[in-house]
């Protein structure tokens, strides 16, 4: 039974953030090949096991095209839709939570107009705070209450199969999203008003993390189109530049 | 997001057929954890590799509670419903295929009346054709075109969530499937059958093996019933006791 070889998760990007085990990288990038994406990322992973893993012997095509990035921020920075993947039951989250097979319905819809990045956070504490500001909504994937941790490449794996189920399923895919602002235009707006914000005076000394954190989710929440993002960006630092005018 | 406790996965048991890897066999059964399935079984594991995984420190309970078998009959013998995995491109396959998700909605028919065993085979050959003519039918995962073959525990998991997904959607389970006789139930016509075969002098020197996975398939084909199942099995039993009285 054979999937399509092009395919719309040609716009999927997978992103492994602080990856420790080799053996769950080539994993990750195996369960790619299988279910055709073909856009694998690192953020820090534990170096040597990028190495080893890319280097080793049959090391798939995904895995020797994969790149590495020192943040997350430049990772999915060309990406329209940024999906965090969680256990779900570990902290107060400050995200929609949808269940994979909701997810996946949403996804798919915006698979047709951009690129879509998901987030696998490290073995041991999966994403951070920072890691989840930058996302606009969390997946969990539906485990029992006492087991709620999956081994890494299988929760990949398991993602991927159920974006690739039903892909050529009209029905299940739903309109096209909206095209969506990438990822790198928020992420700008986000710190052009952070520095509004300092130089207002708004951000409190020992609040700068918390406030980024916080202000990075907001915006991925005004869900902006490439549009309005040029036009919000415009604006906000015309504000920067005259709370600095102010100061001289 | 929580599955509940208990569920028709109680009814399912996962068979891994001459497993080497004790990595693959940990991760089979963490991903049987994940989703509530807990009957683990293996037939002819590398030894070392299952005594290894079984030991290791961190052991989940469905490994702790593993059972080893020496022959796939006795693995299934009290499963009512026997599937396969496979790539499926490998061979002429004399079994009905079915996608993962059509599947998954069969499978579910029978978890509710009855034990079902789901087959992987050893990560380089599979299941060979003298497993295959212990199924049912045979299910696979739909992958790419050039990257069919899986990492086992990933197809576990994969399969594993597609069972579980919708496991409490009556639209999607269907009306529960009649009771089936138990595999062992079958086991035993077959090799009662093929007794009355060889005696008959049906079966050529040589042929035997053949002819037994043909027979196994056949019967298998005929879907018993338990009452069924036990009528059947007197005739045969009767046709053989005749065919030997006239051999005196």
């Amino acid at each position: 039974m054979l999937l399509p070889a092009s395919s719309e998760l040609d716009n999927l990007v997978v992103v492994l953030v602080r990856t420790r085990n080799p053996l769950n990288i080539g994993a990750a990038a195996r369960a790619m090949s299988n279910f055709g994406a073909h856009d694998l990322r690192l953020v820090n992973p534990y170096s040597v096991a990028f190495r080893e893993a890319r280097s080793a012997v049959g090391a798939s095509d995904v895995l020797k095209r994969a790149e590495e990035f020192k943040t997350l921020a430049e990772a999915v920075a060309d990406c329209a839709v940024v999906v965090g993947t969680t256990a779900g039951r570990k902290r107060t989250l400050q995200h929609p939570l949808r269940r994979l097979d909701q997810a996946g319905i949403e996804l798919r819809r915006h698979l047709q107009t951009g690129r879509v990045a998901i987030l696998f956070g490290s073995e041991k504490i999966g994403l951070t705070n920072n890691d989840l500001s930058h996302c606009h909504w969390l997946l969990t994937i539906p485990t029992q209450n006492d087991h709620i941790s999956m081994n890494l490449g299988q929760a990949v794996a398991v993602c991927l199969y159920e974006l690739a189920r039903n892909r050529n399923d009209k029905r299940q895919s739903g309109a096209p999203a909206p095209e969506r602002a990438s990822a790198a235009a928020n992420e700008q707006i986000s710190q052009v008003l952070l520095e509004a914000l300092a130089a207002s005076g708004y951000i409190q000394p020992g609040s700068e993390a918390a406030c980024e954190n916080k202000v990075r989710r907001m915006v991925l929440r005004f869900g902006l189109d490439p549009e309005d993002a040029r036009v919000f960006l415009g604006m906000i630092r015309q504000i920067v530049w005259r709370l600095r005018q102010g100061k001289r």
